[in-house]
């Protein structure tokens, strides 16, 4: 390990899933909401289908079927798109952009900021994520986390896994791919990130999904660090 | 000022010469140095020829004679024909590289982070600088600047005072231009900013360039804020 810790010079996170409980914390707003409304609604499969609606939105940008759009657009579209097949009125559009950015106010998993904060102690920390540079400003002020800089798939224009995605962090970061960890608790992200030559770093957070999680409760390859949690990551990379 | 402090929710902050003393912290690393070295050099001019490559360099970008260049490769071509033209000898690869860096070891004047600190709890705070994404981490991380997120003219992949450096750095925030204010202390900079929509605060830094300084002493426009330091921006700005 000692080799790897002084090769790294800089880690980047994945951030929703990763660093900050985005299911809990949308969950919490929407049952908030659901009671301030008087609605009856079952809002985790709710929540499940608005999530779900990423996954085809990040194909059509990376596949060249829609231009580079922003993530807060997809959500956007389809929250409203929930909104009304649930037959949700009464919200205006500033309640329907509130309700939004109810993804950047996620709150970080217990162990994030104190394992955030020991590893600045020797790395660049910075988010690499598929929310907007926008929104992860947001997420790291709300959530209190103590990263040195932003960096987002919009940097490249494309959603990750595309090559671009890592490789433009790379680059901004200034240094060679096996200086950068990926940090995150996905096996596609650190497989995509491993195949361009950077380091990876896994932590499980076999909640993230909730009782329907189906993936990712361990590490799928021999990843440079399997960690516990954001403070054992820290520990094994000797901050 | 009511209106422009609710309107402006992102300040982007010209770093070299507004928030940092890049001359003062890059003399007294040149005398200790020849110190060392017992070199009989008058380090003042060495100073400014080594910053004086910089417009040359970025004009060539800007005018698309030289391809997308970091200012650190600039910076290191310069101090490699300094040092040569001196007739300085002894310095290795890395000695080469560590003296370049200066360029990010460089003291906040004295109101820099006491009147970031109270920005940041009203607005989010970015550098928008012509140095690198990397170079701003590191002048960051020395001077201990409590940043959002970094913005730099690389993600441009052009130099200041090219209007894709700001319109970029106004994209990447989520925002419109009248939404971000630039905070310099060199009018054109702010110019620059002002035609394509953007607030504009200055800040006199009349020793930046020390006995030598030419120009910059006052506000030759009515910049939308004009303040004496960081502290009264801050002030001025409700934070």
């Amino acid at each position: 390990m000692a080799k790897l810790q002084d090769e790294v010079t800089a880690l980047i996170f994945d951030t929703w899933g990763t660093i900050v409980d985005w299911r809990g914390s949308l969950l919490d707003e929407l049952c908030a909401l659901g009671r301030r409304m008087d609605l009856k609604i079952d809002w985790e499969p709710f929540l499940e289908e608005w999530r779900s609606a990423y996954e085809p939105a990040k194909q059509k940008v990376n596949s060249g079927e829609l231009p580079w759009t922003k993530m807060d657009v997809f959500y956007r579209q389809a929250l409203v798109q929930l909104l009304a097949k649930h037959n949700i009125t009464g919200l205006g559009e500033d309640d329907i952009e509130h309700l939004n950015r109810a993804w950047t106010r996620t709150r970080p998993w217990p162990d994030s900021v104190a394992g955030l904060t020991l590893l600045k102690r020797r790395y660049v920390l910075s988010p690499l994520s598929n929310a907007s540079f926008a929104w992860l400003i947001d997420i790291a002020r709300f959530a209190g986390l103590p990263f040195d800089c932003v960096l987002s798939s919009e940097n490249a224009r494309c959603y990750k896994p595309r090559p671009e995605v890592y490789l433009t962090a790379v680059n901004l970061l200034g240094r060679k791919p096996d200086q950068v960890m990926l940090v995150a608790a996905h096996n596609y992200d650190l497989r995509a990130a491993r195949s361009l030559g950077l380091r990876t770093g896994f932590i499980a957070r076999p909640t993230e999904f909730g009782s329907r999680q189906s993936k990712d409760f361990q590490a799928e390859e021999s990843w440079d660090v399997i960690a516990e949690d954001m403070i054992d990551l820290a520990r094994k990379m000797g901050a």
